[in-house]
């Protein structure tokens, strides 16, 4: 079965974690909105399909099987049960899911650093809030969602995964937290590193797969911009 | 079996959908941190307790069978699935947790029209930012989402629910975000009401059945204020 990602062509943002799980279980997909025959319009037409059924509100959102599914967090569950990357057993697989929402939650966070007025305004248009919002992200949200993800990861027994024996998708989302947090705060990050040794060594691991190496390599990969989710403004990176 | 869910105890908050699709399925719960015995020491104890090998991120969550579940949406996906308030069909089930998720990810944005730029910060620090936010959420955000959620309504076959033949947790959530808005942004959806019909009807629908009517009757009711998520300030609602 070919699976279809829809999400925006130009950017990582939320697609980014889905294509991580694709990529780390080798399915066989089309970024559909980056497939030249496709286009963002096909992203836009079904968007705007009053023929579906269960439309979903926003990218990205995976076709798969004949049903179309949206929310990240979601997503990741579906395809973390079919391809081996989340755990059989029910209370384990819920715990992946919770903590994959907490993810959810910090990226919010971590979009409204440079959009905290509103989404349809440039950056420009916001940044003394978004300098004001950043100060208490990095100061304190940030240092708080990492000291929890820490503090999971000393919990699993020292295992070097979020859950159980084996790497699942949210051990890959968590990658990508920090591979984004190392691009838009830097300076943070250096700061934090001494308190999140196991969080970093996770990312490092997660690197270093076959499939997420060979991936990261290719120009399927996109590169960290102004445009995405995770943006490098000095301004919102205080020394 | 007796659900404990654990929420701060002078608000609606997110544990107010909690408390909804437990007093829907009739189960039998204690608020923990309302009870005299337990209070918010128990919440806070249970937060900072180093000994749980999966301890949640924030309330509220829910202990029940010997594990603790947060995040919202999945709660309520766990209980759907317990107390018939969720689709038995894998598909069906796995739609009705992406709206849910749908309306998590807007009552991020009800809680940041009052606190844009930190919630450590009180509204009275950042109500300018306050002003310009909630100018484009009552502009562009809340349509957006009360217009999807009337369309996904409508295409239900005209039935009065979100999901399939009868009630599941999200109709329970969609109410509750009505209730919400009306106290905090009454001006706004009284503009919106013509265009939202099926969705104040599916609110109408729920607040007179009969275990929803007893319990919005009840002292367990918490109500509205602003500490809580839907707040009313005035000036957040323009005419």
């Amino acid at each position: 079965m070919v699976y279809e990602l829809y999400y925006w062509p130009s950017i990582q943002g939320r697609g980014e974690f889905v294509r991580l799980a694709l990529e780390e279980a080798g399915c066989d997909y089309v970024d559909v909105a980056r497939n030249p025959a496709m286009g963002v319009r096909a992203l836009l037409a079904l968007l705007s399909d009053e023929s579906l059924a269960r439309p979903p509100f926003a990218p990205p959102f995976l076709r798969a099987d004949g049903i179309i599914i949206a929310q990240t967090a979601s997503i990741l569950d579906y395809l973390g049960g079919r391809h081996e990357l989340a755990p059989r057993d029910e209370a384990a697989r819920r715990w992946t899911l919770q903590l994959q929402l907490t993810i959810t939650d910090l990226l919010v966070e971590v979009h409204d650093t440079h959009h905290p007025i509103a989404g349809s305004l440039y950056y420009e248009d916001q940044q003394p809030e978004a300098v004001r919002r950043s100060a208490d992200f990095v100061k304190n949200r940030l240092p708080k969602f990492l000291d929890y993800f820490e503090r999971v990861l000393r919990l699993n027994a020292e295992r070097p995964h979020l859950v159980g024996e084996r790497l699942t998708y949210v051990d890959l989302s968590l990658f990508q937290v920090i591979a984004g947090a190392r691009y838009a705060f830097p300076r943070t990050l250096a700061r934090l590193a001494p308190r999140c040794p196991r969080v970093l060594a996770l990312h490092e691991a997660v690197a270093a797969r076959p499939r997420i190496a060979a991936y990261l390599a290719s120009a399927r990969r996109l590169p960290f911009s102004e445009q995405d989710l995770f943006r490098r403004y000095v301004e919102l990176d205080p020394p």
